[in-house]
């Protein structure tokens, strides 16, 4: 009545499946799955150029705009008992031909042996026939895309006067908020504020060496750093407000991008209002952003007040507010996160010796 | 001002991401992407045992049981225009360390071209490191784990008298179906029916041989299958219902996998009711099942109904009904899809020659 040969089994891997009837015709590929890209933390580093990745996400930006791409809501996942959680971003694009999924867990366990909780994967596969072509690191890459994110909300918010720039935050993803800036257009200076870069300046040293730029100075307090700011990105983990919006100048864009933690915000909510609002996606970022999520129920902000998105902003379909307060928001997304790793992907493969 | 040295871009790789701060004190490690096990259909189908996988599933509904394990609602992405669309699968198994996402295309154009619309895609993380630990191609483990889940519920579900097996379908899935089932339990007689198999009866004469099991014959109608069966197993991709629920003996056990199309569902939702319903998630199937769906809606259906699902009838918090007509719906989890994916690793890699 059994029968456990090794044959048999493997008749299974060759009849296709569709819904539950068979389709038997076709043979499946077999070797998808090793002939896909692997792109290590090493490989990634040799190909991150911040004008490519910019460029690649204003694109797939442009793709939602067009409705040749989707984005679905990001999704948390907390793990059993006090462990952490992991993330799952995806999205598709029709006109990089992509499907991706990124998944990134927080793991306090790896925070105590690794010093850091975090990892995160993106895989890609061809929206053409489902095939896999690129497992890759997307820790590195998801600091990119999100200055990435930042630096093209202020090409589309800034006003015309671009002398002072303030960054709150003084981590990896600062570092990157300012190579962006820097590449995106003139700041005359740029003020920089943290409580460990306060304690210790000499960390900046390394900052100005990377970006051969004179400008940028440790500022002594939060507030000292956004005094006559034009522009301010807020680039921390902060769950509570990092600035006081009475610190600002009248005419200045604010950027945020807080973290995944719950209701997780770096402004007060209870100013959003006094802001003219934008954001990476307006679908999905009051669904997460902490503060909107806080001001919609408390201060009754409403979502509809957003001036533009950013897939609005690069499509010309909306305008942004460029003067007065102007506050813009990312939760970061699963569709910047494959338009990083496709364009890395891509420079790969090109930088690869051709057959002769 | 700006500076594009390899040198400079190489230093973000080494750097640490604590939400938006650095932690600069451990080194990332460079190579986890290319040390994963790469599992292909070929690799797969050497390692296809359905008790082992059986058992690997049965293990993954316990860890939910115990709280040692987390599932998340499956989620679909339509793709833009008519193109199909993707489903993310996840799941998170501290029994079995693992992290995984199952993602899986429907791409009308791949139906085109390759016969089968469909792909599957599994990726494990450890949820010690949160590093990828394994990529495999899931198609042929998704019938697996959908037939493994089944047959877990006819162990729970099954009366006294396990005479008479009645399938309805003829694909993959199906053949699974059988297969589980005649590794699970003796059966006298295996009525199946399909309209393509009624029309060419020969098709399985591969099944008999396979299975070595002279008890497997055709049904000319899906009535003639059913009647007098101990249990039903629905066993295709049908948005309408493939029996009349009139048609069944008063003792019966039915399980149902239909399909990820809206609303699709094998029995009529109107005669829920009139069965005690069992589901493999009870936070989940009522979501997601179309019977459910409708008979919630249109039929007074409530899912506080739900007499037990796998992990209540595997861990024996509760038991299932045993006599009357009872049904089973599955509606596919990412924890099963984990373990199936995981066991399948496990295997190859304790196969794998040992270094000396």
């Amino acid at each position: 009545m059994t029968t456990t040969t090794q044959d048999s089994e493997q008749e299974d891997t060759t009849i296709n499946f569709q819904g539950d009837e068979a389709v038997q015709d076709q043979p499946q590929e077999q070797g998808a799955v090793s002939k896909i890209a692997l792109l290590d933390a090493d490989a990634i580093a040799t190909h991150l150029d911040p004008a490519g990745i910019k460029a690649a996400v204003a694109r797939a930006f442009c793709a939602l705009a067009d409705g040749m791409a989707v984005q679905p809501p990001q999704t948390l996942v907390p793990l059993p008992g006090d462990g952490g959680d992991f993330i799952v971003y995806s999205a598709a694009d029709l006109a990089s031909g992509l499907i991706g999924v990124k998944v990134s867990p927080y793991l306090l366990k790896r925070g105590r042996t690794h010093g850091d909780p975090v990892t995160a994967y993106t895989l890609l596969l061809s929206v053409d026939d489902g095939e896999p072509v690129a497992l890759c690191d997307a820790l590195t890459l998801t600091a990119h895309r999100t200055a990435a994110t930042s630096s093209l909300a202020i090409d589309h918010l800034v006003g015309s006067r671009t002398r002072r720039l303030a960054v709150i935050g003084s981590g990896p993803l600062a570092r990157l908020h300012v190579r962006y800036e820097l590449r995106s257009r003139r700041w005359d200076e740029v003020a920089i504020f943290s409580p460990g870069l306060a304690a210790n300046p000499s960390l900046l040293d390394g900052w100005r060496g990377e970006m051969a730029c004179d400008a940028i100075s440790v500022a002594a307090s939060a507030r000292e750093a956004v005094d006559g700011a034009d522009a301010v990105m807020l680039c921390t983990s902060s769950g509570v407000p990092v600035i006081d919006v009475d610190w600002l100048a009248d005419d200045v864009v604010v950027t945020s991008i807080a973290t995944n933690a719950f209701q997780a915000h770096e402004i007060d909510p209870k100013r959003l209002n006094s802001f003219a609002v934008h954001c990476d996606l307006r679908a999905t970022a009051p669904l997460q952003a902490g503060e909107m999520i806080i001001a919609a129920r408390e201060h009754g902000w409403r979502h509809e007040a957003i001036i533009a998105d950013l897939p609005e902003l690069l499509s010309g379909l909306r305008s942004g507010t460029r003067h007065g307060r102007r506050f813009f928001r990312s939760t970061g997304l699963g569709i910047a996160d494959v338009a990083a790793a496709a364009y890395v992907k891509d420079q790969m493969l090109s930088s690869l010796p051709k057959a002769v």
